[in-house]
């Protein structure tokens, strides 16, 4: 087993005595990390699967494409502001998205569980529908496949998208430079503590809706305003504090950010309070972080601002340092900093 | 409902009073095709996905692409001559191979049950690995999800394979003609049986493998050797005859087929006895059908032994006629046809 097993995990968290799948795995924290390197990426051994991006980019035919992949196994399939469907679309054209491709076309591999209502089958699909053509994406193939009830959980999808990137720019970790900015586009958690809400049955005052919503274009406005962006992550599983901590060791840098300038939505902390949770590790599906020059920063927050919704508030959170530890600090307004590290697992399972 | 409630099915299948998903409309037979029709085509209404082909195939910088994806539920992960990562990998590598296209990239979408031993995934991984690395193949791009124990079956896993098209034949059901011959690349109905026989324990005197193989460098041979391949089809969910029916229904012609050329081996015959199936219908992973120009038959079955391993007996098994029904007739030895139907669901769940 070796490196595969995850035997030195502390509680709280289960730990595996027989080297064991546990949900932690699934999280976006250190574990399944840990899972992606040791399995995969070492077995799988090829340049484009170093864990440095949510897409890989190779060429051909004289052009630059991005390819990705993702899988859903949302819990409830139906939230407030979306369903699996949406999801599953906004989720792969922001994969592409990240490395600044326009995204093209998806595959969709559904896996449906036996006794699936089928109007509910054909609301999830009507929604693909709409969402891939509102985003001027084509679904250009499929696949079916059923099991058994009780060995499913009505429906799983899988995307995957070709995207072509039609600028000279290459977006990444990697290059990521000291004084560069951190801007995220809008508020944070929403998506998270949308489906915690449903699941738990929980009511707020104020509707929670998830912000689920493709970002292909908010990328290209940067783009085409000519902001040399530097890295592009959206921050789905683990919320912005994974995605940071990614970008932070694939670049060896530290990154400092300010814990009153994240943004996070009254009705979103009043739900991570009740429910014990920190909004910095709660999944979005329609928020990135982008990193730009400092001297870009204003003219990239007039874009992110923009482009912006009513109340979705865009913010200049942070900067990256010229400290060499790959680490992310968490500046209180006094000055004092922590560190907002990985998770080992996840606060949230069946979140996306 | 309306046209999304299969209704009109009658025994012995399930019927679904309430328009539910039944174990049938995964069997890739008639109750799939019209879930497939009426729910996914319909509502996604876009040129390439028409069913006429395992790939969608678009022009990108010049140059053309194929594109397909897969999911793959078999049950059980491992089985005679093979484990779900090596059909994950040959799957996707032959629903390409089927466009003439010359497979580059795939990607890996898993879904971990939790409990999952990783040993077993890091051996099934290891199978994808290998098996991509003797195709010549990269796996590019990756994602992980984990469900709760007893919400999947231990792994499922979509792959999403791009290839390039370099010649300049376009293949399809639509380009056959009258006077072309079926062949077939060898024996029917291993792949299957054997993972039949491994769920139900049946031991048979011969061992009975699965046929999984990446079948693309079969098809560049045919190119290579200049053969105007009209069409080819892998034999997957369902087996030859369901292939052979969505050729003929999509080209409008009805195909004959020799009951004596169909190549089935003893011990698969055996095991169908059995377990009251018909090898027909069996699926295959390492067989593919071919149309071929009339003329051109001998040499393409040349081809076909020059590249079969032992045992594997390629055989011509058709014509195609200028009969307009878009039907599938077997002919036994006594030269009386009958025809060769779509089931309505599966003979065999979980079978890939």
């Amino acid at each position: 087993m070796g490196n595969t097993n995850p035997m030195h995990v502390s509680c709280p968290l289960p730990h595996a005595p027989y080297g064991q799948i546990t949900l932690a795995h699934g999280g976006g924290g250190s574990l399944m990390h840990e899972l992606v390197q040791n399995v995969f990426f070492r077995t799988l051994d090829n340049p484009n699967l170093d864990g440095s991006s949510d897409s890989a980019v190779f060429a051909m035919g004289g052009q630059r494409l991005a390819f990705t992949t993702d899988s859903f196994v949302v819990k409830p399939l139906e939230f407030p502001g979306g369903n699996i469907g949406k999801l599953a679309v906004c989720g792969t054209i922001n994969d592409l998205a990240t490395s600044g491709a326009r995204p093209l076309y998806l595959s969709l591999g559904v896996i449906l569980e036996e006794g699936l209502s089928v109007e509910l089958l054909q609301r999830i699909v009507q929604t693909i529908a709409d969402t891939a053509k509102d985003a001027g994406v084509e679904v250009a193939t499929g696949d079916t496949k059923v099991i058994e009830r009780g060995n499913g959980d009505g429906i799983f999808i899988n995307t995957t998208g070709i995207g072509v990137i039609e600028h000279d720019l290459t977006l990444g970790p990697r290059q990521i430079q000291p004084g560069d900015a951190i801007l995220v586009n809008g508020s944070l958690g929403r998506h998270g503590m949308a489906v915690m809400a449903e699941r738990e049955g929980l009511a707020f005052e104020s509707a929670l809706e998830s912000d689920v919503a493709p970002l292909h274009g908010l990328v290209h406005a940067l783009l085409e305003a000519g902001i040399t962006l530097r890295c592009a992550r959206d921050l789905t599983r683990g919320g912005l504090a994974s995605a940071l901590n990614e970008i932070a060791q694939t670049a060896g840098k530290t990154l400092r950010v300010s814990e009153q300038s994240a943004p996070v939505d009254p009705e979103v902390r009043d739900a991570c309070e009740i429910l014990g949770l920190d909004p910095l590790y709660v999944a979005n599906e329609g928020r990135m972080a982008f990193i730009v020059p400092e001297e870009q920063a204003a003219q990239a927050m007039d874009v992110l601002m923009g482009w912006a919704d009513a109340g979705m508030r865009p913010a200049h959170i942070g900067t990256v340092t010229d400290e060499p530890h790959g680490r992310v600090l968490l500046e209180n307004a006094f000055g004092s900093a922590r560190i907002l590290d990985l998770l080992s697992g996840e606060q949230l399972p069946r979140i996306c």
